[in-house]
């Protein structure tokens, strides 16, 4: 039987919390360290699941009291703890996206490549049962050479016009997600075209942001994905996939939050509302997420983004802005 | 290629007319010949569809100008015309029931097999699509032995009360196509139980009929059907089955009207109305029957209710009758 | 703030070791001892959850640790142990049924209404959110008048046969929850009618049982309750219900187990199993079953099935064996 | 009662014979004259529906003998077909697209509007039951402004190569649809934007056409409609529509053709086979054009697309061919 992997947890926010429930629930992992520079945080979250607190993610990641650690802090510092974790032998999974500014990413990538040093970007959706299930029945041919990747992805409401303005805008903050996605099903990315509209939400109106946004990629085989995105969907969290092959198509639908309908003389299999946040709709994606970074530090298979995968993300995030802004059709090298 | 079948149509109230239609409009059929004590009612038909007409079925069938006839009259002429249709040595295909008094049906059965004349007993249902193919698939043993059926069979809304007085009651009027139904997999039912209640209809309470009920029918094989009926439903015409056997099950749903579904914060997925009329929801299936009548005219395979199959559900209904009653169980012997 | 109720585990096979990881992981919850004649049982809950551990029930019982016991142990000392908690005064849950014997439950019953100390009978169903969800909305009278309540419930797999020796029958040993579900929408039911067959369960034949099932009930204002029972089921546990009102119905479809499905040229839209496994569909149920026990210890209000539920089931499970026997229709006055 | 429209149907091709069989059974409608260079065409539905015959549309359209046609004879032809009826002052339902040259349908334009002779375009999937409900809902309102469109269109199979080679290219010959489709929700479109791939089709690579395609089209107050096509679609043909709007969305979902699902240890809730052929899934939206086409020749209200909508569309299948060969994004002015 092998001990639990002591995790540190650098970064106690929303995402950060759910990372400490997750290590602390799991069999094989135990929280050991927490650092947040709110250390009113660290402590809290101490306080429920155990672990040293620092306002100091250096003292974390040098303390030696750690196997590796889970990079929840915000954006900016990624890079660095990045950097740090990897002169310290010490795997990271890091929360996405890796930075907003492609030239430091590239300027870490040469490092990671070097180190050998097992890197997990935070691109949860991965994870999902259910996506994942598509992912494993094409591989496995269930409908012949994939075709066309459809992927409907609209938050239940627009961010705060703060966070809008440091966002880096939809595709960089919001489709950076399907871009991974759909990176999942069709690695080599080869064309990127988008476009966006400012329909509804002031926040992205105010900082030059689309809230509504239809993106096309051509894969090197010239399979064609298709990502619709909207800052708001009425009907609660809509996250959607159809995989459409030679021989069939596979399909992702809205988790609902009940087993019951409704039928009337108005309406008929009338169903409730659908999850309508994404710690419901993905909670067990973030646990898998977990238990694979678990698998990864230890050697064996992982199905999680890596580093190259995070940069590439970004890169077709790039493109996305840049089509949208007037490029039109940009080609891309994700090599 | 065959010349069309010359048919005689006995009786143009609502299903008269449903038959009318496709007799003329059929490729291999013709209207030859009406009858209808009112008069006005075989004219406005023969205007639409062509045909002779008469006051008198009598004069029809031994008019030497129909090949085979459809009896659509009231159910108290059934047996009459039944019997002349046989004497005359012409097919007939009679609505349900053959009469509401198993006497007389009995009395009739003996000169029906002894003839030898086609007979099909209108109960339409086995030509519904939906339930043709579940029964063909389980007679394909896709679903391996049937152990248990489940008809979901309920009205729109509740006939007037002058109806329900002469209808002899929810068993024979409404729930005998649902009795077919069972036969149609199972023929070999050889016990009843059957419970009532009366929630809604004034016709049902003045008649003391019951306007809801639960039937239970075993089988020989020991498979047990339920039968669950009510003369109103609010969503529309709900006419539902579930085929159960040791490998899986074969479910009918409701038809909807319509392609659209609607999600809001509401409700998700809300489908709009069933069809919610007898003749929409088995339109196809009445076409259907009379194909198959064609065919049995001609000595080919016919999948129609026959005498014995009419006399088999209304037996069941006197069972049913009886067990909600006061009887309990009842045994029959269909044989 | 309060502090957690300590809670005694009594028994710790399948359904005790659901409690115990139930309890231990409650926010108001502890588990403070557990009794198992089966020391080992005991233990091994102990490491995993902390608590005192005995051989002996009324060592629990009586060691003032303790402020509300759970049942799990076997359903023949069900009986001794709510009279020994009744005299403690001490708040208990027990798994259904209380016992088979209805006599016995009755020779108890004067006890527990006298005690007044709060007695929860383990219908777990009562707290699965789909169907409690149906339950508030039929009595918000979102359908109007209920008349018609269908239930499907099959099993996975028949039992061992040594389980079928003793199990009491099916009616009272599986049919039990249903008569609970059919209570928790209508509780005063006044009739009883069942079919059983014996269609392909080895043990059921040995042992004079059924396998499959169909029961009627009659509730006092007339509404029928439909319940289908089968000890299989190749689909996966099948867990439905219907309840059928004035204005409509509602229903609960079975847990699908991913949101996936599939589209070929054979098949369109197919999914994938639901769950299979009691643990599995209502693992809330179990959840919300606890927390509602905490607040009736603490004199709030609660939806669990009392003493007299549990008692009203078994009555009912009675008279359906009894009418499946040979009884025809049997009355019962649950008063 | 108004007197029966004399219709004169040009071309006998399987479009052709549809409209013959729309307007023979129709109850203001009368096939009175067919004309096809191939005599034999026109001599077989003659026989079936009625009308005299000729190998000359001119013949027809100066008889004197029908009071509007149906121009169903190859593209080519229709330019010079409409100008005459124009020129006879007889209205035209013509099959889409008008031309595949817009050079030629501009030519024909100012006369188009200054004779004031009606004129309908055969995109009839504006008639479609469901996509005409789902415009209606959004009309009314129930979903809010429309924000983003999505169409999936998948034909069951690649039409022959000979056929690519003269059809224009995906975009004109099966996205034109789509466009008018697009346009029938959102008719100010600015701007396109499309890309193609050639994954499977013989005769498209032969050709130089796409097989699979993604168009996504920018509306003047910013919507965004997205357009999915492929050649082919092993689940049979693919039609689909989704409206997303402030307030929720509304979906059109596949045509089945039967009610039955099936469950078994596989696969539950399974479907069978979607309608496959154009003429089966858009069987009511050509009665409805029709209809529609009557109420146009009267005066009355018309949904369909006039000779503008035609050209709209066609406008849109040249940006979309320029787009996807490598303009990017194409701006369309539609005035």
């Amino acid at each position: 039987m092998t001990s639990p992997l002591r995790l540190g947890l650098i970064g106690t926010g929303r995402i950060g919390q759910v990372h400490a429930a997750t290590i602390a629930t799991g069999a094989d992992t135990e929280l050991s360290y927490i650092a947040d520079p709110f250390i009113a945080g660290a402590e809290a979250l101490s306080q429920r699941f155990g672990g040293r607190v620092t306002t100091d993610p250096a003292e974390l990641i040098g303390s030696g009291q750690v196997d590796a650690i889970v990079i929840a802090s915000p954006t900016p510092t990624h890079i660095d703890l990045l950097a740090a974790a990897i002169d310290a032998g010490i795997p990271a999974l890091c929360e996405k996206p890796i930075d907003l500014d492609i030239a430091r990413v590239d300027a870490l990538r040469e490092r990671v490549a070097a180190a050998g040093v097992p890197i997990a970007l935070g691109f949860n959706r991965r994870f999902d049962p259910a996506f994942a299930e598509v992912r494993a029945r094409v591989a496995a041919g269930e409908i012949g050479d994939l075709e066309q990747l459809t992927i409907v992805s609209r938050d239940p409401a627009a961010p705060p016009a703060d966070y809008v303005a440091i966002s880096g805008g939809i595709f960089r903050d919001m489709t950076i997600h399907d871009f991974d996605m759909a990176r999942f099903f069709l690695p080599d990315i080869v064309e990127v075209t988008a476009s966006g509209s400012t329909l509804f939400d002031d926040g992205a109106r105010q900082h030059g942001d689309y809230d509504t946004a239809v993106t096309t990629l051509r894969a090197s085989n010239g399979a064609l994905v298709t990502i619709i995105n909207s800052r708001h969907s009425a009907v609660g969290y809509d996250q959607r996939l159809e995989a459409f092959g030679v021989n069939g198509h596979l399909s992702v639908a809205n988790a609902h939050t009940s087993l019951v309908s409704a039928s009337t003389a108005a309406t008929t299999d009338a169903r409730g509302p659908y999850q309508d946040f994404f710690l419901d709709r993905y909670a067990a994606a973030y646990r898998a997420e977990l238990a694979d970074f678990v698998s990864l530090t230890r050697g064996e298979r992982s199905h999680a983004a890596t580093f190259d995968d995070g940069r590439a993300a970004l890169v077709l995030a790039d493109a996305a802005t840049a089509s949208a802004g007037g490029a039109g059709r940009v080609s891309v090298d994700l090599g």
